[in-house]
């Protein structure tokens, strides 16, 4: 696979720019008669923007309306590949002829040109832009609702906001309800506040700032991974990194365990209503590459938005020579709360694939 | 592929286990005419074990004679596979007959037990065991090589253990001298001694501990990384996640950047010698999936040895009921110096398969 | 991959169904730099009907019209993947409801409602209609369009109809300039009259009728092809097994080297202005899976179209008792003409795969 | 995957060389709990050889002693990783020399030689021995054990030799019976008599001779197949091409169908026993790439030895002019008997791959 794909039995390909035609996923491999509409798609399309507080996102809050292009027929999976797309409004391109020479700091601009030898569609980052999370969230939407059928429930949250984290553990249900109450998409409502307000300060000082959010999958049986190198932590962390901006993943304690010494660390295994389950959850639900039974816990580092209000120093690619450059428009001061269903969705795709290969998901859901 | 190869140029594929006949590894897609012998491999392979302070690790201490099956005649490497392996001792496999019905807290006992319906080998871990990493290190040896050959050096180094931290900065040349020279791989000798001091607390307390390690890549050009989903810090994380213990991946200043805002953590370009350099590296090397040509740095938490002295809490799995373990044996109080070569060669087979794909190594070095 | 894409470094994901909204494809790792355009599909598209003599083809004459949605940036590929679609016209879903019942015999009907439980797309096939080679021809162009950089031309014609066979052997131009004069496409205009008549015969007597594609490929170089298994010959027959229809492949002389001796099958080498090549060509430009660099020829075996206008035995799925079905509607007494652009297709789609695996096509056609 | 793996869910990956140390197999993706042990293997391994006709093959006739490296333990498969080797007998390399020099007409010296720039292994063929099928035949009966305990039978056998062409029809047990009581690997005992004359008589001719096999697969389910790509009859015709000496392959009737109109070629469907049938099988149990549960029957074009005692035209490649060469040494005149344990091979680990993945084979065969 030529890398605009992943997966090994549910395969979601995307495709589309920023400023192309179209923005679009294909999902192949999802098993026939799962009930599906675009309606399904639309509903996790419009979380996207928080639209509580447009201010904390940027300017192009453009109501995106889903089509299902192949793969479903009256109202079911057929086993053909799933075809999603939503077109893209026009844009004036010429707004962006400024970055084709100078590449902005933490953006992609550079190393997309050397790759593609400059003819990459750089108009609003392109192939790179957030923009395309779009794709990944149209396909997360089919995985969800494949694993929504087998019990299977992928909640993704803030957990932070440059200093401010949200510590309390909230149930499931609590995190169901408020999350999307919140602009910043956290379910700690009063934390949330906070971390709007960090958010505002970033925006009105003419920068962006970072954060952290966390996803849980409840309900995967254990035995799910394919170690040792399709290993349940590596796929969610190869799928979690494509989402723009991600610079770590941990599971569990995390980090935090390399303090620690192992009898803090290791899970005790009990008996719990007939079936084994861990005492503690140190480990995020996943040993030796494959799910224990136990919520997955997964983290993920977000850096600040690259794009600033800031001059910034720089380069000319066609002069060879230093530079600045002052990115205009406006721009999300800070990128985690649209970055939330994205990292959901990369979960969910990853467990839709592995729960498929296991054998916990069939190849058809019912027959007609 | 099924889950015990990985690469998609370069692949390797993993076989044996902690108590069969052999441990092994296939290397193909290597280029031809590379110098390889088996002289390279078991360089590599002595050096998993510290034999300076051998009470640092556990008591199978064994002397891995390498030998290479396939894909090398003359002195080089053919372009046909590279099967490469070590024998394993004879170890007494009764020592292991509890750990069926006892999983041992935070291994895979349990996990792989559901998974392969408890047709798994058992003995010692039976392919989850940390013995397994000598396949990796094998293969790793092909790729390490390959890369030298294009200039790209891989450089994996104990960064902290528990809470002792190394924080002096290195050369890579320091690097490459100190780090072997110390028996937790900790390039920083002085802090290597307190290292050394915080494991042998542990072991003399029943108990083990964890640390990080950090692996930096010079000299890889721009352009490496084939996003959206073959993103290099993907496949890199994917890759690294095999190694058993692994709990966490970071690039550049990883988590830390959740809590920076923008012109904190952006790495602003510059001209530097007539290329396009970063000021930074807060990226650690890595923009939209894609190579900088700054060096990539990598961080990865480990956590503690799970087999402790200490008794833990477990389940029977065949009475399914509450009971206890004590694991028997010796066992390494830290295995962060023996996963040191282990993340190297994960990183080094990763940036193989990339720089293959990007087509900075050709897939003939040379015409006989 | 879950079956709907193919190749490793080139890779083609086909999309849509005969009455759905679309038929699409992806193709993604196409180098940057390649000129590219809706008009070049357009071309290759039109092709598909041969418009001299409609009679030849089922009722459906539809003007495709191409569109490409992304991966395409002013005129150039950008190495994004590349989405390019056709609309279907809105067609009476009602007139198959009876196959639904009644599987057509020699049609998939049966083994696609056995594999997707009764929720495939029934109606004119769905995904498994000859409809479904205009993703293949389309995908197919951006791989000759590619190919031709590197001057290596495909060509595909009708090599016999039922009993009617070409026996002349052509130059490259004169397959160029004749074969799409004839309906069909059959550069021998002699014969090519003769098989028109073939097929009106069996059209008269509401039969339908089989025939023999050739295809070669010119100016290939020696060296492409990835033995052991994703050899040249493999990879090529694996992709001609896809259009629908095909029940025979062989290279060179193909089935008549096994009646004969090796004196007579070994095709000698010889220096040639300053190269090496073969005398004869029996083995078809492919030794050992590997590309020789003489001229590829492949001969592909089409069986003749299921639907006939004679009533014909089948069974009913519902009541589980034999019955007998009557296909209504026109349908092509022949679709070796079809089929002929869908091999070409396929054969560019495999080299353009392989040529970049083995390092023939660059990553990036040119700096801009 | 870089083309020494072949499957998706059960991947056999192939090692080794002729004249190098071993020659082996690894299966990932075998379900755990299958019994499996050395002897599976000799026995398949040792029909490759038709002892009781020495003169009609090759003067190296060894005695293959396998051994199981990884993957089994206490008598079933583990889930992990299959390793099988055999070690390659010393051989004198010397006897190689000069066909690094003169490629052999019809061998893969040539193309070999140019792909991998010299760095080969020439001795004996190197990796493009038939000495190589050893490897496919070992992960073939791991294949062929697995389907077993499903029900499924492979039986290849010769079909013709030169112009004398086995014409009876057998039943499965007939060709179970007879074909190893044959040299010729021919289930009609008469027709193998004439068989093994024409073999004789290109030999003493100082020639080779060609030759055709069928394999049939007996009570495969109706199901199996994954189009558009991954269709039974592409991945089966894409692992016989990998069997040296092949050039053609058909399903079913085959070729014969491009000469027939739609009513003779047509399998009109029928209730038998219950169950959906077809009356005839000219389709050879696949229709859109999907078995239909009726025989899978294929046949294999198998070309003359390239090898014959006669002198040849070639090239020195050393100093580009024409030349003769006279291949020393004993050869097999006929490669047709030793092949089809091959083919068997292929046809068997495609069908046990898509059976997994068709969800007709669990990932665990039963529980310890």
């Amino acid at each position: 696979m030529a890398g605009n794909s992943i997966g090994r039995e549910f395969v979601f390909t995307s495709f589309g720019e920023s400023h192309g035609k179209q923005v679009g996923a294909i999902v192949d491999g999802c098993p026939a008669g799962l009930p599906f509409s675009d309606a399904d798609v639309q509903t996790d399309l419009d979380r996207r923007i928080p639209l509580q507080k447009p201010e904390l996102v940027s300017g192009r809050v453009e109501k995106d309306v889903v089509q299902i292009q192949s793969g479903v027929f009256n109202g079911f999976t057929t086993g053909a590949p799933i075809c999603i797309t939503v077109g893209n409004k026009k844009a004036r391109s010429g707004d962006y002829d400024a970055i084709r020479d100078l590449p902005r700091p933490a953006h992609a601009d550079f190393t997309v040109r050397v790759k593609y030898g400059g003819f990459n569609d750089y108009r609003g980052g392109g192939r790179f832009s957030g923009r395309v999370t779009v794709s990944t969230i149209m396909a997360g939407t089919v995985a969800k609702k494949l694993l929504n059928q087998f019990g299977v429930d992928v909640l993704a949250y803030t957990k932070s906001v440059g200093k401010v984290k949200m510590k309390k553990q909230f149930s499931s249900k609590e995190i169901l309800t408020n999350r999307y109450a919140s602009a910043v998409r956290c379910p700690d409502l009063v934390c949330a506040e906070k971390m709007e307000n960090a958010i505002s300060e970033a925006r009105m000082a003419g920068e962006s700032i970072g954060g952290t959010i966390e996803c849980i999958v409840l309900n995967i049986p254990a035995g799910v991974g394919e170690p040792l190198f399709d290993s349940l932590d590596g796929d969610l962390a190869k799928a979690i990194f494509t989402v723009p901006a991600v610079k770590g993943v941990e599971f569990g304690v995390g980090f935090r365990l390399a303090e620690m010494w192992g009898s803090e660390a290791n899970d005790a295994f009990q008996m719990q209503g007939g079936n084994v389950t861990t005492v503690t959850n140190a480990s995020g639900g996943i040993l030796g590459g494959i799910s224990t039974g136990m919520p997955i816990i997964v983290r993920v580092a977000i850096k600040p938005t690259p794009s600033i209000a800031k001059e910034q120093q720089t380069v000319s690619l066609s002069k060879l020579e230093n530079a600045t450059i002052k990115v205009s428009g406006r721009h999300d001061p800070c990128v985690v709360p649209k970055a939330v269903p994205a990292v959901e969705a990369a979960v969910a795709l990853t467990l839709a694939d592995h729960m498929i290969i296991a054998g916990f998901i069939p190849r058809v859901l019912k027959r007609s």
